[in-house]
C-alpha cells in the first residue's frame, strides 16, 4: 500500500474532542496498511486570536514577525494531534513546515512553495511512524526565516507534500461530504459529485463555491495529484478531483457531464461610474486608478453610449471589502475623467453554471437565461468562459437563481441529502 | 559599548500593555548605544494553558510532542515583542532557540545546553537590529528535534547566550527590584543587596529564596558572567551577582558581609520514622527506598537511640509535593525494617542565614540560635554548610524566625522599602 496524505482543517481540530476523533481516523487509515502523512491547520479560532493579539501590540505588524507569530498555531495543533495518536498506541512525529522541508520564497504572508524536500517525513514513515506536518508554513530559501503561505496554505501544503512523496492521493477533510452541484444550504436537492475535473473545480472555486482553494487545485493539476475531498465526520466516499479525461471515462451518461454544478457568491459589490464621456482613454484612466488601489476587479460591463449625450456607464464587480478603497480612488478621478457620479451597490450576488461539456454543447447559455427569466430573476451583468456562464443578480434573488439553474440542468438528486456545507480552513 | 542580554519573564509580558512597556525599555537600552539581545519567556499563563490542553488530549503526552507544544509559547511572545519594538521605530528580529543556535542534548523537558552558536543573532546585531530570542528552548544535537530546558530554562538561555556572545552583562528582569536580605513580604526592613557572590546566591536560591534559578547561577559562575537582577517596572539599579572577590572589594565595612541574607522556604514537609531498630542497614534501607521513589531528601536527623529500647527516630525533610509518594514507599518497608510508625508534618518551614564571611567568623551559629530562642522559636532540625546555617521550625513561626535573624545580624535598612517580592518565571 502506498502513501496517503490527509489534511484536516481548523474546524476539525477545534477542541480536544475533535483532535481525538481525527486521531482515530488517522489510525484507522494506518491500520488499513497505508503510510500516513497528516497536514493540519491551527485549532479553531487560534489564528484569528493571534492576529488580534498582534493588532493589540502594533497597528501594522512587520510581516516576518506576523509569520513567526501565526505559525505558533499549527505548532500547537500538530503537537496535540501527535499526542492523541500516541494515546491510541501508534507512533506519531510532528514536523514544522521547515522540518518537513517546505521551502518557499521570502514573501512573508503569501510565500510560494519553491521546493519540498521531506527527508525527515520519509524517515519517520520508514520507521513506521505517522508524520504530522504543520500546514500553511515553510521556510525561506534565501533568508532561512519562517514564512506562511497565505490563504489556502494548508491545502497547498498537503498537495505539495503528496506530490513530493509520490503519494497515491491527497485527502482534504472538512465538515462537508464533498463537492456538491450547488450549496445544499440554499439548494436542498444538491447532489454530491463523485468526480470532477481540476478545471471545473477551479471555476467553481473562483465563482464562490467554498470547496478548495484555487492554489491547491492548480498545484494538483500541474502534477496530476488526485484530491479526495471528504468529511471528517463520516466514512463516506467524497468527491475525487482528477484530470478531465478521468472524469469522462467514469461517467455512464455523457449528457450528465455538460453542467457539473452551480456556484454562487454573495461577497461582491457592484460599482457603476455613471455618465462617462465616451472617448479614448477614459476606461484606461478608471481601471488604471483601480489597479493602483489594488482592487480585484471581476466582471466589467460598459453600455453602448447614448448618441444624444455621448455619455456611457461603466459597471464592474469587486470584493465588498475593497469597495471603500475603490470608491475613494474613483472619487479622486472625477475632475480629470469628468464622469457624472458613482453608484455603489453591495446587495448583489453572482450565480454561475460550470461544466466541462459546455463548450461543445450549444444552447446552454440560452437554457440558463430562460430558467432565470421563468423564475422572475433579472440579470444585471453577464460574463462567460470556456466552461462557465456567470450572471450578477440582486442578492435577494440569488437563491431563486441557483434553484432555477439547478432544476434546468437536472442536477438534483431524488432524495434530499442532509449535509452541513461549510468552508475549508486556511 | 558592548552587548547587553536582557531576560524578561512571563509576568513582564503577560499582556499587550506589558509587552509595550518591555519594548520601550529595550529601545531605551539600545539608544544608550548598546547592542541588545533579549530573551523572553511565554506570556503570562500561556505555558500552563498549553499543558492543560495537552492533558485534555492525553494523560501522558510524549515528551517530544510536549516540547513541540510548549515552545509555541515563546514563539508567540517573541514575535509580539518584536512587533512592539518595530512600532517604536527600531528593527527587531525574533529567533527560536534553534535559530539562535541553542544546541542541547535530547532529554526532552529537561534538556541541557551543549553549545550555543548564535551566528544569526550576531548577524542581526551587526546589521543594527535588536535580537529577540525564545527562552527555555533549544534543538537537539543528535535528533534535530525541538527541546525544552525545564525549570529556570529562560534564565539559563539568557546567561548561556550572554556567555556565547561575550556580553558585558546578563540582565534578568522580574517584578522585584533585586535580591533582598530577606523576603520583604515578611521582613519589612529587608534591604536590597547591591552585590552578592554566585555562591551566596546559590545558597539563597537553594534555601527557598525565589530569586534566580540554580542552573542559571551555576552557568554564570562557571563562565564568570555578571548577572544584574532588576525590576522591569523601574530604572533603579538592582543586585549584581558576581564573583566573591568582586563583592568584597566593593564593600566598605568588612563586617557587613558576614551574613548576606535570610532565606526561608515553606514548601517542605517533614517525615519521621518512629521506632527504627538501631542496627546496621536500617537507614540504608529507608533512604534506598526513598531514592527509588525519586524523593528529593533535604535535611536528615537521626536521634541517638534510647539505651533501654534500642530504638531510634529518623526525621527528614522533602518537598511537600513528594510527601505522598515517600509515605507510600516507606509504608511498604514496615515489615522488613520493623519500625513503629510514620509521622507526616507539612506545617514546617525552613529558615537559613547565608553569608560568605561566615566560615571565618566564629559564633555566628550561636548568635542565630540565641536570636531564635529569644523570639521563642523552637528549632526542630539543623543543617549547615560552609556559608549557611539552616533550621526547620514550625511553619507558624517562620516569620518570627526570619525577623529575629534579620535583626540579630543588623541586615535591616533604616527605611522600609515598598516592594513586591515575587518569583521569576521559567
Amino acid at each position: 500500500m502506498g502513501i496517503v496524505v490527509q489534511k484536516f482543517g481548523g474546524s476539525s481540530v477545534a477542541n480536544a474532542e475533535g483532535v481525538k476523533r481525527v486521531a482515530q481516523r488517522i489510525v484507522n487509515t494506518k491500520k488499513q496498511g497505508h503510510q500516513v502523512v497528516v497536514v493540519v491547520s491551527a485549532m479553531g479560532d487560534t489564528t484569528d486570536e493571534l492576529i488580534d493579539l498582534a493588532n493589540e501590540v502594533s497597528p501594522l505588524p512587520p510581516a516576518r514577525e506576523l509569520d513567526m507569530l501565526l505559525t505558533a498555531g499549527e505548532r500547537i495543533s500538530m503537537a496535540v494531534l501527535a499526542m492523541a495518536i500516541h494515546d491510541l498506541g501508534h507512533e506519531a512525529r510532528s514536523f514544522t513546515g521547515s522540518q518537513a522541508g517546505v521551502i518557499t520564497d521570502a514573501e512573508h504572508g503569501r510565500a510560494k512553495i519553491i521546493d519540498v524536500t521531506p527527508g525527515r517525513v520519509e524517515e519517520a514513515l520508514a520507521e513506521g511512524a505517522i508524520a504530522i506536518v504543520a500546514g500553511f508554513q515553510g521556510v525561506s530559501q534565501t533568508t532561512k526565516d519562517i514564512t506562511t503561505l497565505g490563504r489556502g496554505g494548508s491545502d497547498t501544503t498537503a498537495v505539495a507534500l503528496a506530490v513530493a512523496l509520490k503519494a497515491d492521493v491527497c485527502e482534504i477533510y472538512s465538515d462537508v461530504d464533498g463537492i456538491f452541484t450547488a450549496d445544499p444550504r440554499i439548494e436542498p436537492r444538491a447532489r454530491k459529485v463523485p468526480r470532477i475535473s481540476y478545471e471545473e473545480t477551479l471555476e467553481m472555486a473562483a465563482q464562490g463555491a467554498k470547496i478548495l482553494h484555487l492554489r491547491c487545485v492548480e498545484y494538483a493539476r500541474r502534477y496530476n495529484m488526485p484530491i479526495h475531498v471528504r468529511s471528517s465526520f463520516s466514512d463516506k466516499e467524497g468527491t475525487w478531483v482528477v484530470r478531465a479525461e478521468d472524469v469522462v471515462t467514469e461517467e455512464i451518461t455523457m449528457e450528465a457531464a455538460i453542467i457539473t454544478g452551480v456556484a454562487h457568491d454573495r461577497s461582491q459589490a457592484k460599482i457603476t461610474v455613471v455618465g462617462v464621456p465616451d472617448k479614448v482613454g477614459e476606461a484606461a484612466a478608471i481601471f488604471g486608478a483601480l489597479a493602483d488601489a489594488q482592487a480585484n476587479i471581476d466582471m466589467i460591463v460598459q453600455n453602448v453610449s447614448a448618441a444624444a449625450t455621448g455619455l456611457t456607464d461603466i459597471s464592474f464587480t469587486l470584493p465588498r471589502g475593497e469597495g471603500q478603497t475603490a470608491m475613494t480612488a474613483l472619487a479622486r478621478l472625477q475632475d480629470t475623467v469628468g464622469y457624472d457620479r458613482l453608484q455603489y451597490d453591495d446587495s448583489v450576488g453572482k450565480v454561475s453554471i460550470v461544466g466541462a461539456g459546455m463548450s461543445s454543447a450549444p444552447g446552454i447559455t440560452a437554457r440558463f437565461f430562460q430558467a432565470l427569466s421563468d423564475a422572475g430573476v433579472n440579470i444585471e451583468m453577464i460574463s462567460t468562459s470556456e466552461i462557465r456562464v456567470s450572471v450578477v443578480v440582486a442578492e435577494a434573488q440569488v437563491q431563486e437563481a441557483v434553484n432555477a439553474a439547478h432544476a434546468a440542468f437536472d442536477l438534483g438528486s431524488d432524495e434530499i441529502e442532509a449535509v452541513v456545507y461549510g468552508g475549508t480552513g486556511r
